[in-house]
């Protein structure tokens, strides 16, 4: 059995099944993260989503819109929330990791769909799951426009899952971000990660024994479980709030999402093949949670190059704004901090 | 491991450990479905696309767009694939799962993305997997714009592998198909499909033994894997052909795409509650797969419950257009049927 969401859910076999208070618990998920662009209809085989809206008080509208397209999943994060039965931040994760990558180009997030293959529906959890996708959706100012629950015994094994977000945003041409504008003296700006967000779940499996999950440790002062399934942050307000107040000076030159490959990879994505990046790793301080995967027996550079060492996105603005940008961060909540610049070189990212 | 496509295959690491040959196939397959409006940069975090695009031949303008997002996977099928070898058409089956569900409503496919999670990275069916996607792309006239690649091989077991895709169109405010016009006196046209596409496969597997399925069958001309692993059809040209004519005069009412629950509950999409969908069953011949497959134990009644039954996609047309309509797709290379028509009723599909 397959079920098609959307608006589509009741049509599509599972509720005559599934309980009704599932459904309704999806749909009302889903009408969460519904803005006055949403044209769904009921039925429909596809979502709906006006690009442009002349209603007073939503005006939008684009000249030359560049629509941006993602996808990623949660890797073998969802590995983890199962066993330690804490699935609903995997949706979190899930719009995370694809609109933060969505935004570095600029981009504002506008509709979001979800793939959850299961080994068999499993009402409550599936709702749990959901409500974390609506959740990150609400976080990042987009609709769920849709998504798909595919039961498929025979390929998932019992209890098991995985999970497919995609992401769609716009940006007007002009005002995209082409990281060819990165220019030595360059400022990197650093926001906090929550922990290790959607990367390097490989890893940490094989590191942090399965007994030891819901154990208080007092390094961490809370459970490693707690520690490493806190939802993947998302950037989405904080890049918005800097983007708009530097509207036409554009001091923002690049922005990079630090997922797998760490620092080292991620800020590399950003750099001309005539700049480096120093990375000054005393700038910040990562969260207990790395110190405490790193003392399980993992090098200094090896965490460097698997986990975001607890800086989660990055942003390099021209020098004489590097004030002013932490000031809008810090008013949208964010704590940035300076942790690196762009220095001439051959696109290397060294770590000091 | 996980490996980010669009044009960042390379910085995600995988192709410093799988060869160079996977890569450049990858890339050549992506760049294969590309038109002038992709404006994907190296290295990006995500794919760009333009919307409005002025250039003198490629000229298309929306005056107020409404975007339209799919998603959907290709379920068991990708056991039969995995069973068999024959994983290529896997790829056109996604892209042909998420696009015959966005043209539903009038839109135009514009761009695809994939996300592929296996159990180990094998680079050669990898490429053929993404090479069919690509071969889809084509077909439906969309952009392969990006994609993810996951390897998991605590979540997928040998050899096993899941795809989900995502596909976003666009349509004109105005131009929407709303099935709110389905009128009594309305005509079915259903196009051929090529077998069962990508549903009931969980059943199919039941009913085949796999020692059977590359065992030649008279009754099929062909073995039953290459009856039941033919790529889904993609409608896309014959809808976009018959909506282009008929641009002004909105001679379709309604479009399905048929597939899990079949022409009864996908033709029940579209009707208004005071209308039922007579299906002149006798009207057209379903290919042998399905003779044969009802052949090992299903009920007639049942078959029209799980499979499309010969009938992958419906247009409901105003009676007086029928005959040109038909000439249209005639054209445009379909071999369209009168399946039935709508009726004064209550929301039913009645097979007759």
């Amino acid at each position: 059995m397959k079920s098609k969401r959307s608006i589509t859910y009741a049509q599509a076999g599972v509720s005559i099944e599934a309980n009704a208070r599932w459904v309704d618990s999806i749909r009302q998920a889903m009408a969460s993260t519904y803005g006055p662009r949403v044209c769904n209809r009921h039925n429909a085989f596809a979502g709906q989503f006006r690009l442009d809206y002349d209603e007073v008080l939503f005006r939008r509208n684009y000249r030359r819109p560049v629509l941006v397209g993602c996808t990623d999943g949660v890797g073998t994060k969802v590995l983890l929330g199962i066993q330690t039965g804490r699935v609903a931040g995997l949706g979190v994760d899930l719009v995370a990791m694809s609109v933060n990558d969505l935004i570095t180009c600029g981009a504002e997030p506008l509709f979001f769909l979800d793939y959850l293959a299961v080994h068999r529906l499993d009402p409550p959890a599936l709702a749990e799951i959901i409500e974390g996708v609506a959740d990150g959706c609400r976080q990042a100012g987009c609709a769920l426009l849709g998504g798909e629950t595919a039961e498929m015994p025979d390929l998932y094994a019992r209890d098991h899952f995985d999970l497919a977000g995609f992401a769609v945003g716009v940006v007007e041409f002009r005002r995209q971000i082409d990281p060819d504008r990165v220019t030595p003296g360059d400022i990197l700006i650093g926001l906090p990660s929550s922990g290790p967000h959607s990367n390097g779940y490989t890893l940490i499996r094989k590191l942090v024994d399965r007994r030891d999950l819901d154990r208080h440790r007092d390094e961490l002062g809370e459970t490693p479980a707690e520690a490493l399934l806190r939802p993947t942050r998302i950037y989405v307000n904080a890049a918005q709030a800097v983007l708009r107040r530097y509207r036409v000076k554009r001091v923002v030159t690049a922005m990079a999402h630090i997922t797998g490959g760490g620092l080292p990879e991620n800020v590399g994505r950003i750099l001309p093949p005539d700049c480096d990046a120093v990375i000054r790793t005393r700038n910040w301080k990562p969260p207990p949670v790395f110190p405490f995967l790193q003392r399980q027996g993992v090098t200094r550079r090896e965490m460097f190059r698997v986990f975001n060492m607890g800086i989660g996105y990055v942003l390099a603005v021209r020098p004489a704004f590097a004030n002013g940008v932490q000031r809008i961060l810090r008013r949208a909540g964010e704590q940035p901090a300076v942790i690196g610049e762009v220095t001439p070189g051959s696109g290397k990212v060294r770590l000091r």
